[in-house]
């Protein structure tokens, strides 16, 4: 069973990283771009056959060691 | 306008960096994890009106720098 996992900045936390980015699409001419913010993707596979119980494992992932809860949030997806 | 862009490895593509993170989860106790594979995500804010105007300037986005096409795939999706 398979997991999508996508980690983002929280709305308030400054994204220096995504700047950069945002910055060299309008120096390549890029126009109409309002913003631009990175985050991180994960792609699990679990050898799981309960959704339940694989969403729960994935979560657990993201608390313990995927995601900076202070300053991240976490979505997962079963794909 | 939003658009979520995830950038993933081409199937065949080495993922060094997710096998540390798989080998880290593994360590600190989580079972049943069959693989995971890293990739990048950008949340993208556009002033743009028109989805599909939209998304082919995301596209453009991806082809000429956010993705290496060489070994990356890239998915668009509006949000």
């Amino acid at each position: 069973m398979k997991f999508a996992v996508t980690i983002t900045l929280k709305k308030d936390v400054l994204d220096p990283q995504g700047k950069v980015v945002g910055q060299t699409l309008k120096n390549i001419g890029i126009k109409n771009l309002n913003s631009i913010r990175q985050g991180k993707f994960f792609e699990i596979d679990l050898d799981e056959n309960d959704p339940v119980l694989g969403e729960t494992k994935v979560k657990e992932m993201c608390e313990k060691l995927l995601a900076n809860q202070i300053i991240e949030d976490f979505q997962i997806k079963k794909i």
